[in-house]
């Protein structure tokens, strides 16, 4: 799998350049490439405890954009997966401490302990106060001694971040950390395994499986279950975090995305720790979010931790970065009353006989020409507008009396209501706005031809298409235009229009969007086609428009 | 691919519930499901235009994830990749619309505008004032006229959503979403297809190549190109929109993770835009963040605006969204001198004839061991313990002349820092922070045995090892807990103590962690023999012991 990175030696380098370009100036970094790859904030003064953290690379955002007001006060990156040196953790630690010292916060992993630990002592030496907390919150095996630091370290930067942010001094904080990581438990899940760059994908996770235990450094997981869907991998993760929890205790949890997880699945993950055994112990919740990955590897993984209000406090305390999501309490699902009005009144049916039978014989002429428009479709098309408009008819003819006839203004809106009911497809949906958008003008007082543009307008806004597109339009818009000269104008103007459809070698709304000059030149579009049909069917039936418009 | 979702048709009711649930009561949704799925304020008073925005889901976190304060009032979610139903919208509509009106935000997609355009109808025939702008920000496609509505329609979202919020009136609001839109040109590229929900992945990019100006739906890019590294990427990209910014303008960009791209590679990508040939052009950043995604897409896009100065304003007005990322100024990257003391200055060195032998003794004698303790380690080891120590040793020997020796407080850290640099591997690591810890005791006026015990601890909490754990400690801990009765009861501990590792069937703590019981028992654990034999040789040449601690 391709990634989106250049040489493999520069990607820690590259990805710490842009992250602090793009941080505001609010982060810089130490002169020491290639090997001393430092982030740290550049508002630090020295004068609080500064907080230090860091390790192999591939768990971004972890830990340099951690880094800033009320978290860390600088990061050191190793390379992918790879704990950085100890002169690289010096450099850091000797950057950042002033007279008030300087935590360590440090995931279990030796690589990580040995080169921090050297690294404080080495600074020690120089006459700084600093000390080391070892993160070790991943339940995946609950025997070995040495448990490995995963996402719950978040916990640890906000909580001792808002401490030393706020002035406490080097003991409470370190204090703080301690307590933190004594209470915080981890465990994640993953579908499919990371791609470290530069190394062919581990592909060991079988289909229909997960790997349960896992952890940041494309080390396969404790066990390999069965997958089925996020309600038992849920189930399967929580009933790992009950058991290392205390019964009646409250937890604040913590949602990380390993990576490739969609947001969508975090969603929906996140819904299922509220259906979970432990939710009734989660008050809170960080995330869901992306905060401790291992590259892009498709997981997620739950961290718990029983806060104190101090803790909560801390949690919740402002940060300026971007990637601390927030902390926010777990709530029942707000639900709010659909709103009035949202099954369309249907408008009181009067009786008007004229203009029944007028909209009675239009669609009658448009059924007629079903098998007409069909053929003439199916040369540019998929063959139905004859029958999606003769549907339509028919379903009008059937509703007729339904209808508000007498009521011209709310006739418009009715007729729109009921094409966007029985009409499929977007010309239905066209059609309707055409109508309803014509109703609108006319309730406002316009006149049956300015009425009618209105919803020509409204239509071409929504639908995109303009004179010219090889649609409907090209015959409905002139004959609009023509239609104050009379309905014989109209027809005439609508005739030309759809003819000149057959000369648009290239369609550029609708369907026929796709189809080549060849394939169009000579046909005519057969929206605009039905268009002229109509108003030259109404042209032949002066007595029908005489009482149409007889008002 | 398996995702972590349930019944596919429970795919966006769960999210949606995920989501609010975990917005801290800050979202609601109306009581609509299974098919009207929208996400509103729950702090909404109607006061203001309201802004409405939605589509398709499988682009988390937008749009819900965008509802809130200053953004928008709700997000009107289709299932993945479809449109809303028209009531869907109009229930947003209706929801929120108050005597201020409203806005939909609608991406160019045929589905979308027809359904917004047509509930944007119906609301109107409440009386309702609606407005509606289209984004089509993409220009994958030049020569097209439906321009697609990408990522860009991040900043129609956050500039209309201020003013909105700071109380502009519609006309104004509208104004400004349509101003954002014709200034907005997005494009993304991709090396790897998302997975649409109970559909096979379209594996259709072949390795060594990407997709450049794709969608968000799926659907294939415009062109397949090679893909060879991150800077060639960015500057395809980064071409493509050249060609559509104008020369001498000013630009905000926007660099979007499509979902499945890691955030080491986003970061990697930020680096790239600093570099690319637009770069004189951009002024400031929103992200490297994941906003408009298609599910899990291994791809980005980037957008670029020329905004004005009232809507950089916008852009940086506060909200409280974790989705979005903020703006940020793009700035060279701020480089910070390494600190002083990052190399550790060599201890002045100085004669002490007495010392000097005892160290060159102490050395010839685990010399003198080197084959014994590599046989003792290859039956439960790697076999180097002999060669490893022995190295280290033949180190100090040469160094002898440059050591402190007549300064004990400052001859162990020298020593430290010697062992530091020339015994390889963790144990090297571990005797450095023994002798560092045990000269800070030492400089702090503590005794020879004192300052011994406290390097002991300071290695045991880095190094993780207790005693019963099968090391070095098993001997160590009690030979330094027996020295103050001399160096002979020291001898006898430390055998008993070595002794005693042959009995331990489960190491705890380094390689042989990981054999069984039976590989384990009866093997003198290599660590603890050489500190019994370094103690039996000092018991034996008391002449030298005398020597050393006579200060």
């Amino acid at each position: 799998m391709a990634q989106f990175i250049n040489r493999k030696e520069d990607i820690v380098a590259e990805a710490v350049d842009g992250l602090i370009a793009m941080s505001g100036g609010r982060l810089a970094r130490l002169d020491g490439y290639p090997h001393i790859r430092v982030v740290l904030r550049t508002d630090w003064d020295k004068s609080k405890v500064a907080l230090v953290s860091g390790g192999g690379s591939g768990h971004e955002p972890s830990h340099a954009g951690f880094v800033g007001e009320g978290m860390l006060t600088a990061a050191v990156c190793g390379d992918v997966f790879a704990s950085p040196s100890v002169d690289a953790v010096l450099a850091g630690i000797l950057a950042v401490t002033g007279p008030a010292g300087c935590l360590l916060i440090v995931k279990n992993y030796t690589g990580d302990r040995l080169n921090f630990g050297l690294a404080a002592e080495r600074a020690r030496a120089f006459g700084l106060r600093v000390s080391m907390v070892i993160v070790d919150d991943d339940v995946a095996l609950p025997d070995l001694p040495q448990a490995r630091g995963v996402a719950g370290t978040l916990f640890v930067h906000k909580i001792a971040g808002a401490l030393a942010e706020n002035g406490a001094d080097l003991d409470a904080v370190t204090r703080a950390a301690e307590r933190v990581i004594a209470g915080t438990r981890s465990i994640g899940m993953s579908l499919d395994t990371c791609t470290i760059p530069g190394a062919q994908k581990d592909a060991r996770i079988p289909a229909g499986k997960a790997e349960l235990g896992l952890g940041i450094h494309g080390e396969a997981g404790v066990e390999q279950v069965d997958y089925s869907d996020a309600q038992t991998a849920m189930e399967m993760v929580t009933s790992r975090l009950a058991a290392v929890m205390e019964p009646g205790r409250r937890y604040v949890a913590l949602l990380n995305n390993l990576g490739g997880a969609s947001v969508l699945e975090m969603q929906v993950l996140a819904h299922e720790v509220r259906q979970s055994a432990i939710a009734g112990q989660l008050d809170f919740i960080v995330g869901p979010a992306t905060m401790m990955t291992s590259l892009e590897m498709r997981g997620f993984s739950l961290s718990v931790y029983d806060a104190t209000t101090d803790d909560l406090m801390a949690l919740q305390s402002k940060t300026p970065l971007a990637a601390w999501p927030g902390v926010n309490r777990i709530a029942d699902v707000a639900v709010i009353d659909l709103p009035d009005g949202l099954r369309p009144i249907k408008p009181i049916p009067s009786a008007h006989p004229a203009t029944r039978d007028f909209i009675i014989r239009c669609c009658e002429s448009l059924i007629a020409v079903e098998n007409y428009l069909n053929k003439l479709d199916a040369r540019t098309g998929d063959g139905d507008t004859g029958s999606t408009l003769a549907t339509a008819a028919r379903a009008l003819i059937a509703a007729i009396d339904d209808l508000p006839l007498a009521d011209h203004t709310q006739l418009y809106r009715a007729i729109g209501l009921e094409l966007s009911q029985t009409m499929g497809g977007s010309s239905g949906v066209l059609l309707a706005i055409f109508f309803a958008a014509a109703g609108d003008a006319a309730s406002s007082g316009q006149s049956m031809v300015a009425s009618l543009q209105a919803g020509l307008a409204r239509m071409q806004e929504i639908g995109g298409a303009q004179a010219g597109d090889r649609t409907m339009v090209d015959a409905l818009e002139p004959a609009l235009a023509a239609l104050p000269d009379g309905v014989e104008a109209a027809a005439r103007a609508a005739r030309e229009g759809a003819n000149r459809t057959a000369d648009i070698a290239t369609a550029r709304a609708g369907r026929s969007a796709y189809l080549s000059a060849e394939q169009l030149r000579g046909q005519i579009d057969p929206g605009a086609e039905a268009v002229a049909h109509l108003f030259e069917y109404l042209a032949t039936d002066a007595e029908a428009m005489r009482q149409a418009s007889s008002e």
